[in-house]
């Protein structure tokens, strides 16, 4: 809301969201020294830590050129993160895996924008409340340089907050600028065989989770062709669900790499490059506009290019684009409208 | 907030959002047919009509090349508009012009971001009322492709809402990737001589909230340099606000034309159209997440592809891109984080 007041709300949102001090070495842990080992704070965040590299190194030996760069900072208000990216390489225009833990107080607003349900309402907190809280995850984004070559999504997160309460949420989608049936059904394929071994509701309610979360509303289409998505997970016994975040995380490279052999090579038109450059301007749209990560990593003093790291290099809008009726580019495109099972 | 009620939420929104027919004749007046001619709806339409046509005529010339082609559309709950846009010309990767009239109802919500102060609080509106309201507005963004030419937009818009509420609002602003003072300084200087003619008042105040309108939060800058903007206005005669935003608008050629002339065919390098695909990534980031105008049309059913016309043809995002301390593209950053009086 725009008055004469918001040169003061300025200066604190500035104050807030800069309160990241890059460290030279990558500290051991960014959870409170006084977690316990055995605490979930503690095991998340290793889990998430061995994930983002044994990930990265994964996906270096696909670009085969770049390495990840890592950056990593502290929070003042508590916790800190370790960005690797890497730019501009062979095979990825760009590609990041972030961890981050931040805990300490956040406002309500933020709290409601990190939970599909909303906080608990029997912990009585409302509008304008601050709320103590532990966040800790791994969220990643690569989008190639090929059109044939889909970008991907994924992000594991546990939270907790006061008085008990905490959950897991997390979830890996692919998002294809042409589709090809084999690839997705191999992508789904892989998150299938993850989620059935744990519990066979899992797939299934993930599956269309996904699909409803990656809506772009005002577009009446979906950002990708999804994968698995879930939020707010606290109905079983919390070791289970972190076995079950676990793997999904380290599956990653055996659902993405595959897929990345067959298409990062492969010859493409310039017209194919401008239909991925208008796929990541849609990208886009989902991740400025929709995406509860980007707006909870904002309202909670984020790092603004950890955050922002999802976004494409590059991205391109054009006046009332139409892909002609029965093109690949159409085709691929009603997948996104009209989401199908796969697996 | 996604949750399983979502996929009906979803059908009801693109319902609601895909309520524009095109029609093949644009129509002579987009009002109500039973609004009298002296009322400020039909008058307030005449004028963004004449303006949007005076206007794209100017700019065609200084393209040279292109044309704007005009689409016009009627809303199944009341109201239409044509949109004018000029696809990659010789001067404009993109240029839009659209005039819109939209009436009917609309949620709180939507009444909310549309204005700067909220609904008037004694009319006793509140979240979840439906509340009938009239629109009129002209708004304009251009892209020129030339790093040294500057981003323009403006919008000049009348609202009526139920027992005689009415404003005004409106402004235009300039956003160059890289700042030669003297452009800036004219820019400004059309606006400050347009407002002086009015009251005094004018022009600090609408200068000062142009800055603070135009900031993004979480970049700690502001979108460009500015220019004027208003919001709310209602306390003066009608009759006195319908010739400024009329004088407001109509001034846009003398502001920016002559800046184009001198700016669309210089010489550039490589790496200073990568600074303007850079500059264009934060317009982005401030139309999707900020802007008032966009949450305003993505809420009240407004036409997607004219409110997403303002978003650039192509922008880019380098992960922690920082420009070189002394450098142009350092000392023009520095003007957008700290704004400074051009006249």
């Amino acid at each position: 809301q725009v008055n004469m007041s918001v040169a003061e709300g300025e200066k604190k949102a500035v104050d807030r969201w800069s309160d990241h001090s890059y460290v030279d070495k990558i500290p051991d842990s960014l959870v409170k020294a006084s977690d316990p080992a055995q605490s979930m704070r503690v095991r998340f965040e290793k889990m998430v830590r061995k994930a983002q590299d044994y990930i990265c190194s994964e996906i270096e030996k696909v670009d085969g050129k770049a390495k990840f760069q890592r950056d990593s900072w502290v929070r003042q208000g508590g916790g800190g993160g370790i960005s690797a990216v890497l730019n501009q390489g062979a095979v990825f225009e760009k590609a990041g895996v972030n961890v981050s833990v931040v805990y300490g107080t956040m406002p309500f607003e933020a709290l409601k924008a990190a939970t599909g349900k909303g906080v608990p309402r029997n912990h009585g907190y409302k509008e304008g409340d601050v709320i103590p809280f532990f966040a800790c995850g791994i969220s990643s984004v690569m989008h190639p340089w090929n059109p044939m070559a889909p970008t991907v999504h994924f992000n594991y997160r546990y939270f907790e907050t006061e008085g008990g309460v905490w959950w897991f949420g997390g979830g890996t989608d692919i998002t294809p600028s042409y589709v090809f049936d084999e690839d997705v059904k191999h992508f789904h394929g892989v998150y299938k065989k993850v989620c059935d071994k744990h519990d066979p509701a899992y797939f299934p309610k993930m599956k269309k989770w996904c699909d409803e979360y990656f809506f772009i509303a005002h577009r009446g289409e979906r950002r990708g062709l999804g994968g698995i998505f879930f939020d707010d997970m606290n109905d079983k016994d919390p070791e289970e669900i972190f076995k079950f975040a676990t793997e999904a995380a380290m599956a990653f490279p055996d659902a993405y790499v595959p897929i990345m052999q067959k298409r990062k090579d492969m010859a493409y038109t310039p017209a194919q490059k401008e239909w991925q450059q208008l796929r990541r301007g849609r990208y886009t749209e989902f991740n400025l506009i929709y995406d509860r990560g980007t707006i909870f990593g904002l309202k909670t003093g984020g790092r603004i290019e950890s955050i922002l790291m999802s976004l494409p290099l590059t991205a391109r809008w054009e006046y009332d684009h139409h892909p002609a009726e029965g093109s690949w580019e159409h085709k691929s495109l009603q997948y996104m409208i009209n989401p199908i099972d796969w697996v």
